[in-house]
This record gives C-alpha cells, structure tokens and sequence, in this order.
C-alpha cells in the first residue's frame, strides 16, 4: 500500500495557524472547514518560541486545544515540529545556533530557516522540543503524519560547521593526500597538509559571486555534499525521535521542487512520503510545473503530498497575479494527475501580519465564506472528496526516463566555461519540455536508477559522470535500451577532475564520437542542424566540434567553419542506441531529434493525436485515469482516441469533438490495455 | 508674521566656505556678492574639525574673521554648527560616535553624516561645541539664523542604537506582550520574552535587500520611527543650546523633499522655518519639482526657505547637465512661486578640491565675475531685491489637500506584495501631476492635518490607516467633503497587522465598497476602466476586484475575468462624497476621474483656461501673485484671463496671446476677489 | 642589444605544470613540444606549496626533475618564483599573509593572488623561497629568464597597510599640514592632526562603490600610489635576491594590458624586459588589441614578451568563443607586428582540474597532436623558428605618441562629474582607434616621455596635469611640434585640486582656450560640431562651453544654447600648434579633425593607401618588415604600395592586387628609405 493510501482519504487541506486569533474564531474555521470539505491540517509549524518560552519551561496548553478542536472534527492533523525558526531567547543565549553566512558574518535573531545544522545546542534543544512533541502527540488517532522543520534549506559557514566538515571529509577521504588528488590542489599551489588547514569556501575562502562560483570546485561542491548532509542529519534526529514514539508514524518534510541546495535523491530515501511547496510564477511554463511535479514524485518513484500551494494568491514575487477562475482546480488537478495524493494549501486562514500577510488563504482577511476563493476551494473540496479516494496511490506509468541529479547541477553551475548561459535545470527543461507538449509521460530518475525500467532515458547535460554511471548506461543500452546526451555531457569525475582520454570521456565508447573542441556562442548568434534531408533546425549557446568515431551522422552543423561536421549522431551500442546531440537546442526545433529518439525506442505518447491539451496518464488496479487538462488561452477539441470515456468530473461520457475551454479538466476512466 | 518675514529683505545667497582660500580672496568674495545682490551667507557646515582641533582645545579665530567680513559688509548670516562632519581625532578616540552600517560593519573615519544619534559621546561633545558657538555668536545682528547639522540622514545599527530602541520601545509599549502582539510574532514564531531578546533589523537580524525589505514590518517600522526620533533629538538638543542663548533665533536644518528616512512633518513641528535643498535630475519632471516644493511648505504651512540649490550644475549626478540661460531663474521663481522665501545656493565659491569640486558655484574655478552663471545670478539677485520683499511670507492658497505620510511611505514599501512596482512617493505624484498640469492648487497635507481646509482631499494608496485617521476622514467628509483615495488603501493599521473585516477596512464604510482581492499586473500587462459614456482609459499595476455596497459605479474594468466588475466608485456620505480608484492611472488619464472629483467639490484651478503654463498664486494683504513660468520647449501664449495685469518682473501690463518662450516668468499682481 | 636578442631564438612555449602528472607524461610531453617547435617553458608559477611543504622543510625534487626534463631538450625555462599563491599552512600560521578586503574583511585561506604586501611575514616567508630558488637556479644555462609571481594585481587594506600607508605619506608629504593641503581637507571638515588619524579609504573609511568611488580623490589617489609601490616593493625584493645570484638573469612579472590597479610605466623601470597576458573577449575591437600591445612595447620603449595568451579558448569569459582556424595565427603575428618578441601560452597542457581546467591549452584533455588546434600551434612554431630570429628585437617607428597615465586613469575615475560615461581606457581608445584605421603608428607613452621623438602628441582628457607636464608640453609645442588635447584636460594637479583661474588650467595659454562651463550630455543626447566648409560631425557626452582667447576656431557647435560656441580650435604656440576638441567623438567621426592634426604635423601613415587591412612596421639594420594583416569578414585587396615586396611567410613575392582573407599575414621586407 502507498504510504498516502493509509489515510482513506484525499488529504486536503492546508498550513493553520490559528494561534493569532481569539477561541471564537477557531470555532467559524472548523465552521469553514466542513464547508470547504477540508479534512487535514499542518498544525504547529513556526511555535518553538511559544511551546518553550524559555530553556527549562514548556507550555503546550494551546496546541493541545488546536489539535482537541482539529481531532474533534476528525481532521486528520499534520503535525509539525516547529524547529524552522528559532525563539528569540536561544539565539540570545547561545549565538552559535544561528548561522554565519556566506561573507562570513555571524547572524543575530531574525527571519526563519536560520539554524546552524551543526550547532550542538541547536541540535540538543531541538531533539528536546521533539521528544516532547512526540511523547505528548505521537499515537494520536488525528496525528499521523509528522512535518519535521519547514522548507529546509540554505547553509552556514560557522566554526562548528567548518570542524564538521573537516570530519566528514576524513570520512569520505581518509588521506589528506586524497583530498589534494581529488581537488586538485596541485594547481594553484592550492595543497594542504593537514585536515585545519582546509576552510570552508565562502566569500573569505575559495568562494565569490556570493557562493554561485569558486576557485575550487571540488571543495566547495564537497561543502555543498556536506551541507546537504549536515542539514539531512537534522531531519533524521527529528525522524527518529518521532519514529521511537510511533513506529507508524508518516514523517515528511516539505521540499521545493527543483530547490538547488539540497540532494533530494539522497534526502528522499530518508522520508517516508515526499511531500512539497508548489509555488510557480505568474510566467512559468506549465511544462516547467509539470516537471517540479514528476521530478517530487521520482525521488522515491511515488505518489508526493503537495504539502502547499495558494488558492490564489502570492505575496513575494514582483507581480502577485491572481490565479484565473478555474485555474487553481486545474493546477491542483494536474498536481494530482502528476502523482499528487492531496493537496493542501498555504495557507487556511490569511494572516493579520508579518510579511506574509498578502499570501493567499483558504479565509481571507475579510473572514467570510462569501469569496470567489473560498467558493473554488469547496468546490474542488467537493470533487477531490468525491473522486479523490479512487485515485489515491495510483502509479504513474511512463517509458522515458529524464536524469536529473543534483552533483551535475552543482557541478555544471560551478564550472567556470565555456558559456554562462548554461544553467543545467534550465537545459534539462528543454528536453522535458518537448516531451511534454508531445504529452509523453518521464519519469525524473536518479543518475543510480534502475535504467532497464525505461524504452528511451535521456540524459542531457550530464557533464559530471559518477563512479558506475557510465558502466549502468552502457548495460542499459547494450540491452536494447536508446540513450539521448548531449554536449557537455562525460566531462568530469566526481571532483570535477576531467576524464582525460577525448570528450565525451566515459560516454565515448558509448556515444561513438570524439568532441576535440567546444564553441562558445554569444546571444544573438546561432548555428543549425542538417539534416539528409534537408530540415534545418537552429542550435546554439555550445556547439562541439566532434568526430563521428563508429556513430551514423544524422545532421551536420549549417555554418561557420565547421560547418559539415556532425551535430546529431547515433551509435548502434550493442542491442540499442545511443543519440548525440552536439549542441544546444530549443524544445520547439527538437522534433527531428526526438521522433527518431522515440521512434527507435518505441515510445508512444499517452494518446496518439497530437494536441494542445495536456494527457497525463495514472494506473490502478488495471484501470487507467486520463487527466486532460486545457492550459492554453485557445479552446481545444478533445482528440478522437478520448471520446466516449466517463468523465469522472462531471459523470457524463465524452463526445468526440467537444471543446475545453482554457482552465477545463476531464479525468477519464478507461480500462487498462496490456 | 511669518519667521522669514521677519528679516525684511529677501534672503540671496548661499553655501560659503572660505577656508579653503587667502584672506586677499575674501575681500574679493565680498565684491562678486555686492555684484551679485547677495545677501546671506551659510557658514560653519563643515568646520568642527577646524573648531576643535582636539578635546581640550578650540580655536574660533578664523570663524570669527568670517563672521566679521561678512557682517561688515551687512551680510545675514546663516551659522551653521558644524556637526554634520566628525572631526578624525575624535573617531579615533571615541570610536563609538562612528556609525554601523546595515550590514552590520562598523565604520572608521570618512565621508560625512556620519554620527551615531545615540552615541553618549557624540551627543557630550556636540552639545559642547555647540554651547560654545551660541555663547559666541547668538545675539550677534547678522546671525540670527541658525543651521544645525547638515542635510541629517541615514541610519546606524550600533550596541547604543540598540540600547536606545528598546527604550524607545518600553516607552512606546510598556509591556512586552505589547511588542509581540503589535509585531504580530506569533507569526514566525518570532515571540520575545525580554526586552534585550529584541535586536535591531539588520540585515543581521530581520532586514535584508539593504535595508529595503524586511521579514517583519512591524520592528523595521518602529526602528525608522526611532531611529528619525534619534536623530531628531539630536536637533532638539543643538536647538535648544542655541535657544538658551538666543531664544529669537531661527533655528532650521536642510531637509531633502521626499527623503525617505526621516518624518519631516515630526521634524518640521520642532523647527522654526523649513529649509530645504532642490537637487533634480536634469530629466525630474517639473510637477515633482513642484511637488517637493509644496510638501516642504506644507510641512509648517508656511513659506520656507530654499536652502540650497545649484546655480548650474550639479556634480553627483550621472549626467550633470548646466541649467540652461534662464533656467535658474525659471527654476527659482517656481520655488517662490511654491512659497519659497529665500534663494540660496550650494555653494558661492567652488571649491579647489573634494568629491564635490565640480558642483556649480556662483563664483567659477576661474574667479571671475565674467561668466554666464555669475550674470544669471546677479540679474536675478536684482529682481529678488525689487520684487521680493513684496511676495516675503504671502501665502499660498489651495482648495486640495493631498495626504503624505512618512508612516505610508515606509510601510507600503516594506510590504511584500501585491506589486513591486508600487512605489509610494510614485503613487502619490501621478495624481499631484494631474493637478500640476491643470494648474490646481494644492497643499500636500499630513494624516492629522485639518481637511475641513480643504474642499477635496486626495488620499491615494492610504495603505495604512492610523488611528483616528478614518474618523477625521469620516467627520470631513460627513460634513460635505470630498475625497478621494484609491486601491491599496484601508489594509493596515499602525504596526503594518490588517485591518480585518474586508478591505479598506475602516474605510469601507466611507467608500462604500468591498474589495474582495487584488490582482497584479506585471509591466506590459493592463486593464481599463470604462465609463458609462464609452470613455475608457488605462490602468494597471493593481486591479481590485471590488462589489459596490453602497456606491455608485462610476466605471467599471474593461477585460479579464473581472469585467464589468466596478472599478471606479462615488459614494455619497453623510453631506459630502467618496470616490474610490480601484486601480493604478498614469496622470494623463485621469481626467474622467478627477474631473467629477473637483466639480463636485467645487474646486476651480488657478486660472479657468487650460495652458500648458505653470500658473502659480501666492496672496498677502489682499493682493494676488499669479506666477506664470514656461517650462516647456513650446512656446505659450498667455490665457486671456491673465491679460492686462501687472507683471512685476518688467513693469508692464500683460496682453491678450503674448508669447512666453521656455523659462520666461511673470509674476501678475491683481486684488483678491472675495 | 635588446634583452629579448639575448636569447637568439625566438621564444615559443608557455606555462607548463606537469606536477599533475606522472612522470610518463613528462616525456610525452617532450614530443609534443618539438613537433610544435616549442622552445621554452614557464614552470614553478603556483607550486609554493608543493616547494615548501613547512615553514622549516623545502623540496625541490620534484621542481629539479622538471628542469632537468627541459633542459634536457634545449628548452628555455621561464623560471617563476612561485609566489603569487599563498600555502595554507602559512595563513593558518599566520594569518597576516592574507589580504584585508574593500569591506574591511580579512580574508582567509581561498584563491591567488593574495598576499598582503606589507605582511612581514609574507615579505621573510616570499624572500627565503627565493633566496633558494635563486641559489639553486640561477645560472644553470637554460635559466635566464626570471618571472616574478604573478598577474600582480589586487589591495590590501588591512592594519599593517594602514601603518605603512601612513609612513609612505609621512616620506611623501613631510607634515600633517601638507597633508591636509593636498587632500583639501579642509572640505567636509576632514582635517587630521595626526598621522594615526588617517585611515584607510575602503569601505568603511572614505571609499565607496566598491573602491570605484570616494569622497576624497587626494587619499583614494594616494592609496593607489602607495598600493602600487608597496606591490612593486614585492616584486624588487625578489629581483634583487635573484640578481644577486645571477647579475645577468633577466628579471619580469607578467602585467595585464590596461589593467587599473598598478601604475606600470613606474613598474617598468624596475623590470629588465616587459612581459604581458592578452586575453581579449571574443568582441574585443582589434585596435584596442593592438592599443594594449602598443601600451605594454611603450613601458620602456622596447620590444615585449607575450607571456600568456591561449591557443584557442579561454575559460573565465561569459562566452569562451574558440579562436577561428588561422585566427591565433594572425593574433600571434598581430603581437610581433607591435613589438612582440616572445608567443607564449597559457598553457602548454590542460589541466585535469580546478577552475581554469576548460582554458585552452597546447595539449588537450584528448592527450594528443592530433587536434586542430596542435597542428596550429606546430604551424605557427615552424614559422616562427623560421622567421623569429630576424625579426627579433627590431624597432617599432612611429611619429605619433598618444599619453596614457596611471594618474589620470584614477583620477579621472574618481572624479564625481561631470559625466559619468567618462572612462579612462575608452577615451584613449578612441584616438587611438582612429590611427589604427589609418594606419598611422602609435607609440604609447608616458606624461615624462621625451617629446620631442614624436611629430604629434595626443593627450586626451589629460585630466590631471602633473607638475612639469604643462612646461614640457609648452617646451615641445614652441619647438614646433603638434598636440592635441581635448574636453576634460588641464583641470586638476597632482592631488586632485583643481586648477585655478579658468580651465583648461596650465594648458590654458598653450590651447588658446578658456573653457567657461562644460556640459554633460545623456545617452541619446549629442550635439555636432560644424567646421567652416559645412562639414558637420556628431559629439557628445561632454561639451565644453569655450571661448578662444588666441586660437583659431577650426569647429563650432551645432546646437543647444551653445551652438556656434567654439568646438574645435587650432592654436600657434612658439613654432608649433595645439589642437583642442572641446566635447567627445567617436573614432570614426575624427577625419576632420585628425586629418589638419596630421597634415600639420607632418605624420605619413605606414602606408599611403587607405585599406582595410592592418599594417605595422618594425625595423631593424636598415630593413623595414611590415606586417600585413586582415582581421575584416571581407576579403582586402593588398594596397599598390606593398606589391612586389618579398613576403617572408611564403617566400613570394607579392602582386599588386592580390586578395587576403579573413586571418590572413604577409610579413613583407624592404629597405628602409631615409
């Protein structure tokens, strides 16, 4: 069973905070929250000040009285341990629990997420406050499912975290002589001979650009390791403390999507359910949310709790738009047609202050029900109550697999050349994003997944190939499997040392081509891909100057002076095939690459029309439920293959040819082919 | 009378610094003033160093042979007391009177505006200086006007400032629980149990963006308050000081027109005439020139002083153009026409060295009275000197209040939300400019000020609505005004925490409408208000979605989901009426808008003919002076209503269509009508 | 005989660090170096660490297998003293060696190029690497060539700085009073009594912007002088330990072109030969190339060394763009062509590693010859074997010598007004631009250059006029020679004061010009200057309002207030004439104003035609080699003059007519006419 299939039912709901109001006014929510069909709630997520208003004192009288009034409404309660914030007097009492930022500078009392993972009173006080969270809650018929700090994130370059790094180091190393053959150091006389003589690479280290760059790029990707790690162990302290009063326990903490400073392959193992923010702007692409999505639910190959969203409105982008009639039931619903199994907002009732008072809630300022926004949240409360427990835990089936993974982000980002312009989220969008405007469904995979799962992987960018990586690959295709990399991809170890020997390094053999040189364009100019015949199709930012060695050429570059060399190749690699694509493309132009990719691959797309409309596909217990969502300004005819299927939405059978208007929805219910 | 009345000549002059040079170059000073009807003399700005070459030892023998020079050749003297400049020796001693900077840095010697407010050991040696200076000079014939400090600014983070603010903040609160719950800290879990747990809102505590943004409103707004009541009390005790000693004397210091960091209408209740310094752009639109002009007398509702200004150039601007022949006086006569009551410059001699040795000067680098700008201010240093003791201290009538409030400004930028774009002082000028262009009189008015003045009030972006301010609206508007306020207004109250019950909180009634949600519109993205005759005009940035309760809707939005929706409202209450502007207009457009507002207030602009004049009226013992400047590249012709006057500048009657060239003035005299 | 004879080869190679690398390699790399003709190698740049594992224990072993690998093959080894990095053991021991940074900020261990210059321990630690370098190096046969650190550049503003930088004034000035005087202290009460109250001018002192701006030039001028001979003292402490084991070693560091922060024409008094690092963007405009070849041949008016540039690709650019086939040819000829008696790389094997690993190299990650790139340098290598020894210290005529200053560079720069577009570099450029063009030679000389060599002086905004500098101009000009200077000259003296009486100050009488006021133009906004034949050509940024008290008016302006105000005026002075453009022009506008310059002073370009191509002379023992060069997209007819001239590349003989593409060089001998 899913781990979100445990609760019966579609989690919906949201972050509360009622601790601002008076008694009465908890009493009108339970009110609003019956009518809204909400049944969860995040409870207790920034209250460390109010529950230990001093070192030797606790006072839980208020959160026993929200999770008394919460559990007498059978809301299922989302308890969090509150060790986001730090009360006021712990910072004045021991400084070290907050943290030194990247220039250096220790910081005093303010703001949120400020503690210093490594900080041992930090670290001492908060098991505390847990231990007592979880001996007083845990085992609660309305307490399941633990919400361990909030949105974890950042880092600190203290003393006690430079001594820690210095040991986790030892640990991955042993030798300092490692370190030095791992960093480099011989370049720029960099060498070290004893585990004190390395310091943490901020701003007054090997760090600049405000920790976007460094002069050494194996330490201070081995700090951003170590920092991911640090602020893991406090989530595992928290976990385990909770897990020893309740084994049954759900523990999660929410994630940030595509969130760069933290590993979430390697935090996901260590969560029960992953569980994360959606927070898009007003102008990003609904392929980009797409892939946030797939890319939550890869961690652990499971359905993910959207742990929040707004109902309408943001307070800290530029440009706070509202979200359109309609828009936050279709967002929420492709939320769960990604493998969302619930949906909760930030927040259930606004804020009178504080800089987040502007954020949309479930209750606004004006505290009535009698708000368009309130209305679009029971109504969606109504469906998702209504058709929400049938999906629940369902799979989420797909042939290609994109890599994602967190060392080549670091690492790609680190790298001084050859283009600025090369931001590596960025880069494997591009090729999400074709699939989805193709509505193929990916699976965002590990650089350590199982590849044979998929007919297609596509792994572009992947510029850092790890220990055993190149070898998964190269089992993957000469089983039959099809590969898609691209330039800059097979370039450094894990240290970022070069793989000498010819680019693409370890992929040579498997991509069949040698890369002797990259160009670098500037914006405004451009190069193109040749093809037989005779398509053309605009590429840039990189373009390699390679040589097919065994690989078929499949487009040649259209001008400069290596115009006639090869930009596409594909390599016959033992049973399957390896696709190179030998410079930068937009989504828009990669047709001529990628059908022949998925062709060879025998990858089908969720519906065989091409369309406007986004077909997301989830499977269970041998049926499938296809989300068809509009997106567009322009109204779209549903595709021939979806009509005649009983819309769950609305109960009726679909009509070939009926029209979805912008923000329209239909969940069809068909039977599984094998 | 009015204070700069009371020196019976209107005061000509300028910034005077003559250390820099021989005494054989003083005497010639004093020929070029004679040349230049030069009057006043500001000295003392930058001496203390000079004064007080160590702590035990003073030496005024050069400021005395000043004073001397200048009162012999019956020159009033402006004294400055020097304490905006820590003398070296003194910083190295008492390294305290150095401020922190926002990041937390304390600073060595340099620059200038440079004093800790709360330092114990600025304050004792200020005072000292100071106390000797009054004992010298108070009671002297030419000095009895004295300048404290210099252009007061900027802020520090210091252990004493933050001593001081918490004083301040017991003071304030009494209580602690007081504190949390103004700051609304629950939120964040941010709640303090001591007075010493609260740290200064840096960007080591919660500020951050340089002090623009902040986590929570509420500390970072009290921390302006008292760090502009710190520095205020810095005034107060040189004023006082000088007081004991000359309790005539006129005791002002030079504001900055829309500064941001201090609440000049608090400062202004302290100080005995306003002063201040017009520094422009070359590309600043002239309504905001004249804008700044009527908040520096609206401060007192009284003439002011202009304090300085630059004959030609400035020197710290990107592009620091020369005014153009005619353009200071143009520019000078404007600052009268505003209710300036005396012209000084920065500076009368250019100084030889320093980062402002290219800001223009009366008297060049090449010291000589052959020079353009010498000629441009001796001919107008001959026209103040016929003309101005006439106009010295006539006032300036207005029909239109526009409400400014520093609490406004600093609180509706701190917010996070709805729009970035939504800049207060911004906000504010596009309706002064519609009255600009229409030549209708305005005050610029504080949020205690008397509205029932004033036969309409425009109180744009009232974001913050401070106690007592919706009644005094309420009572004036019950007894037949008119107002008018617009989106963004009504939402907080005086700590930044929402006025609950739905927008515009305590203005609702008044405006007799709801608004339910606010959208943002990013740049390139608008709406439209269209009016019931078809008339439709632009508008953006923010768009309330708002129900009229009691109003009538005047015009509603043009497109998005919220057409038809109202989107300008007039509301009828109690004797007198409410318009509300339920989005953003560029003043250009506003004439369906403020065209109802000012009929239905009956207010009429300075003369009936629309011209693309700037028409100006100040008013003593019955007497109009209808200042009429061209300030654009076109020329104007006069408006027939303002034929056959008087023009005080040429001595001649005006006629019927004659032409005014761009910078040409005149100033009409005619009887009041009653 | 010139110091770059001394080696009778022409040096070919680069940086090599081969400590990465097993030994196996090494002699891979031996190969390698003689198919590519290299013959010489820089070692030992970064390897402190690597030398002196401990304060009490070196180990050169590893450094003498290396010069024993070289010298084995007849190698010239470039001997570098290893100091520009600093260990890590040693700022942990002593963390003085590590710089205090603009903030204020003591940085720790991180990067290069990071040594305090005023760290006695730095300045024990530096001095007794060296002293066993030195005894262990000099003269062994393949050593002779000594670098010294390197790319110095950067500042210090820590304690021991300030206490130095306070004994360099007591030197310079004698007394706290003429201290005072220089810096006009007196201004912003800045006055010190003691030279402990002199602090530092970073940010936390008088310095702003980053250490772009400041409040007093005189102390940030100061503190770039004394930054530049405290770095300078650095680098005569390790020269004179190496003279003093090899009298004869020839002793450089690398500079970097224009490079702000170090004044190199005083740096190369101290050097035995100029060496420098070209690494231009990819839109780097080819005269500002060839402007900073000329720069780096004019700090001792003798031929240089190209110490670093790369063979194709750099990696710290936003957009590395490969060098085009044929493209680092003609750069390397274009660096000969202007007094380059070296080529050399960075680097002659990529490194595995750290942040320059992506930066081109001689020998790729590939490992092989087998690159485009190899056989380009092989090419290149032939050539220059072939033809180097001829050409090698030849002379570089030219009748035209442009002022560039140190001085100037930084107190234009930190000069508030009046434009801030106003840059230094780019103000020269333009004049020197336009001689590119026009093939005119340029050499680039000091404000204590003799003159007298040249038939026409440019000085363009010769800001800051030193003392002498006005009487050798006049010296110059009454001997008959040609100047030009322009807007924004003779205004201020050695320490920023401005000179009084009318600018352009001591230029006055030799311009014929008095300067009234200037204008500062915007982006968008020019004005022209109109000569008397109608001729009319666009200017800007800065316009000077002048009178011509003795010059002829060749120019005036076209429009604005000052329209046909003199622009351009032409003086006699003694038996010579100085030219004064009174605003801003682009190169490309300057016909009519350098053509009567020119003619006037009697300059030929290098060749009578006008061309696209670039064409530069060297000379030595009667024999003329011009170089001819085409850096245009379009093919260049070779210009009638240059035909029949035997072209030392090819061995042929040149036609008239004859086409060279985009790359293309013909080194064409003839004798020198008298």
């Amino acid at each position: 069973m899913n781990v979100t299939e445990k609760f019966g039912r579609f989690l919906y709901g949201g972050d509360y905070n009622p601790n601002q109001w008076p008694r009465e006014i908890w009493e009108e929510d339970m009110r609003f929250f019956k009518d809204a069909h909400i049944n969860s709630a995040t409870v207790n997520v920034f209250s460390w000040a109010k529950l230990q208003p001093a070192e030797d004192r606790y006072d839980f009288s208020e959160l026993d009285d929200i999770v008394t009034t919460l559990a007498r409404e059978n809301v299922e309660i989302v308890m969090a341990t509150s060790t986001a914030a730090l009360p006021a007097w712990m910072v004045k009492k021991y400084p070290e629990v907050a943290r030194t930022d990247f220039e250096g500078q220790q910081h005093r009392f303010g703001g949120r997420h400020n503690a210093c993972p490594n900080s041992p009173a930090f670290r001492r006080l908060a098991s505390a406050l847990v231990e007592r969270l979880a001996e007083r809650y845990a085992g609660h018929p309305n307490v399941r499912i633990w919400h361990v700090s909030n949105e974890y994130g950042g880092e600190c370059f203290c003393p006690r975290c430079e001594a820690a790094f210095r040991n986790w180091l030892k640990e991955k190393y042993g030798t300092i002589e490692a370190v030095n053959k791992a960093w480099n150091m011989e370049f720029w006389g960099h060498l070290v001979y004893d585990w004190d003589e390395i310091v943490v690479p901020n701003a007054l280290g090997d760090g600049f650009d405000g920790g976007e760059k460094t002069a050494f790029a194996g330490i201070s990707l081995d700090y951003r390791r170590f920092m991911s790690d640090s602020i893991l162990d406090n989530f595992r302290m928290e976990r385990d403390i909770i897990r020893k009063h309740d084994p049954d326990a759900v523990v999660t903490t929410n994630l940030m999507g595509t969130y760069k400073g933290l590993d979430y392959f390697r935090w996901a193992k260590e969560m029960d359910v992953v569980s994360w923010d959606n927070y898009p702007r007003f102008d990003t692409p609904w392929s980009f949310i797409a892939m946030r999505h797939d890319l939550m639910r890869g961690l652990k190959d499971q359905p993910f709790m959207l742990m929040e969203q707004t109902p309408s409105q943001q307070n800290w982008q530029p440009y706070n738009t509202l979200k359109r009639p309609g828009q936050m039931r279709a967002q929420s619903w492709q939320t769960v047609a990604h493998g969302g199994d619930t949906i909760q907002f930030f927040q259930l009732r606004r804020s009178v202050g504080g800089c987040e008072k502007f954020h949309g809630a479930v209750i606004s300022h004006a505290g009535t029900e009698n708000t368009r926004v309130f209305r679009e949240v029971a109504e969606l409360g109504a469906e998702l109550e209504r058709i929400g427990p049938e999906i629940l835990g369902s799979g989420s089936p797909a042939e290609v697999g994109i890599l994602f993974d967190w060392d080549n982000y670091w690492a790609l980002e680190y790298t001084s050349g050859p283009n600025v312009l090369l931001k590596y989220v960025d880069q494997i969008h591009r090729w999400y994003e074709w699939c989805y405007d193709h509505n193929v469904a990916v699976h965002m995979i590990p650089a350590d997944a199982d590849f044979s799962k998929y007919r297609a992987v596509l792994a572009p960018v992947l510029y850092m190939v790890k220990p055993g990586v190149a070898e998964a690959l190269e089992a993957y295709v000469r089983e039959g499997g099809t590969l898609l990399t691209t330039a800059v991809s097979g370039i450094v170890g894990p240290s970022d040392n070069v793989w000498l020997g010819g680019y693409p390094g370890p992929l040579r053999a498997l991509a069949g081509v040698w890369v002797e040189e990259w160009d670098a364009l500037a914006p405004g100019q451009s190069n193109s891909m040749v093809f037989g015949d005779g398509t053309e199709i605009p590429c840039g930012m990189v373009c390699d100057l390679m040589h097919a060695e065994n690989a078929e050429v499949l487009a040649r570059f259209g001008s400069d002076f290596y115009a006639g060399m090869p930009a596409l190749t594909r390599n016959a690699f033992g049973k399957g095939t390896v696709f190179y694509a030998g410079s930068v493309l937009e989504s828009k132009d990669m047709d001529p690459v990628m059908g022949p990719v998925l062709e060879r691959a025998g990858v089908s797309p969720v519906i065989p029309e091409k369309t406007g409309l986004e077909v997301v596909c989830r499977e269970k217990d041998g049926m499938q439920y296809l989300f068809v969502l509009n997106f567009r300004d322009e109204p779209q005819c549903l595709p021939d293959s979806l009509a005649g299927l009983e819309d769950l939405l609305s109960g009726k059978k679909t009509e070939a040819g009926e029209v979805l208007s912008k923000w329209d929805v239909r969940i069809l219910k068909r039977a599984k082919e094998d």
